[in-house]
């Protein structure tokens, strides 16, 4: 079932932030479909899943998303466009949804999660709205992560969209009442032939400037 | 050298939040040094790379950060434990380092890279200190999702550490002057025979709730 390190760091290697994108491939859908899977799978703090992923098909709206992204052409041609929005608070109702969840997949009882929802609650109140906002989106940017490196293995192309308006986004999306707000978006499909980008050589830091072991 | 959608999805369910690691398990070389890579190549806004990755291999240190972690069994059990910490700031020296990075990666010149470098600038310094820090972190989090989710395709367990103190942390780690403070941490190895969570259902949401097609 795993796969080896060699093959790992190959589709790694491989993945860059990619700029043009074929408007002719699409993904197909088995493979559209374990990626939504892999963003429904990402693990989050106390497992809240405090996010709503959009996924725009409408050519309409994705056109009027380009102009609050700088008309970078991602967001036109790319196969799959998702934007990765994140819960603004954290409410009592967020952690019941959570809770009722727990009891219906594992059919615990409401005694038996009642420790973690007290644990949680005492987390969350403890922190101001705005603060609750930014653990969200945290949480937000661990599904960015894994949906790329998941489209990596599966030969997916992405490129992670973070100069975006996000009010921009919000007001196009509708999601100005939502209780959930624009956090980042990515463009998903496959490199066009002439790419530029896809030659350039990564400038990751060495290993040694960013890794330490003590 | 890409793999098959269930071969992820398999990886993907197959990963949780690893309570007890069984500590007498260590992760082989090659495999940690694929872990380490896989860090290394996370992708960052604009590539700044805004993060420094400690490797605790030192069982005293272990030990001091667990009363910091409320002693969870994780933090000393655990075949490796990896701080993620983040920049709190992004000033000049940091965008130079990378922009003399990608001249030396790539043979480019001054003058190639400086429109990139003007935009960075521009994009940092419109930001206050402490948004900068905060949109650093985010970065971090693609590091843990990175991470976690090329652990679970290696076969490698691994436990999200945010219920820690990260100033505690940093003074363990001596981080206090150095630019760089702990944002969270991952404990990697195996799971114990008997970690009792090993076998819980997962409470994910359904994917209708968290994905919309538009």
């Amino acid at each position: 079932m795993t796969i080896d390190a060699d093959q790992l760091l190959a589709a790694l290697r491989w993945r860059y932030a990619t700029k043009r994108f074929d408007p002719t491939k699409k993904i197909p859908a088995p493979i559209w479909d374990a990626l939504e899977e892999s963003l429904v799978l990402t693990p989050s703090s106390f497992g809240l899943q405090p996010w709503k992923f959009l996924v725009v098909m409408d050519p309409n709206v994705r056109a009027n998303l380009a102009p609050e992204s700088w008309n970078q052409p991602q967001v036109t041609e790319a196969s799959h466009y998702v934007v990765l929005t994140t819960r603004t608070d954290l409410t009592a109702t967020d952690i019941d949804a959570w809770m009722n969840r727990m009891m219906e997949v594992q059919g615990s009882s409401e005694q038996a999660v009642a420790p973690l929802k007290g644990m949680i609650e005492g987390f969350v109140q403890a922190m101001a709205p705005e603060a609750r906002h930014a653990w969200n989106i945290r949480q937000t940017y661990i599904a960015l992560g894994q949906l790329m490196a998941s489209a990596a293995l599966l030969g997916i192309d992405a490129c992670p969209m973070e100069g975006i308006s996000m009010a921009g986004y919000d007001h196009v999306l509708g999601l100005e009442a939502s209780g959930y707000a624009t956090t980042v978006a990515c463009a998903l499909g496959y490199r066009a032939a002439d790419d530029k980008y896809a030659g350039i050589a990564k400038g990751r830091f060495d290993r040694s400037r960013v890794v330490t072991r003590l």
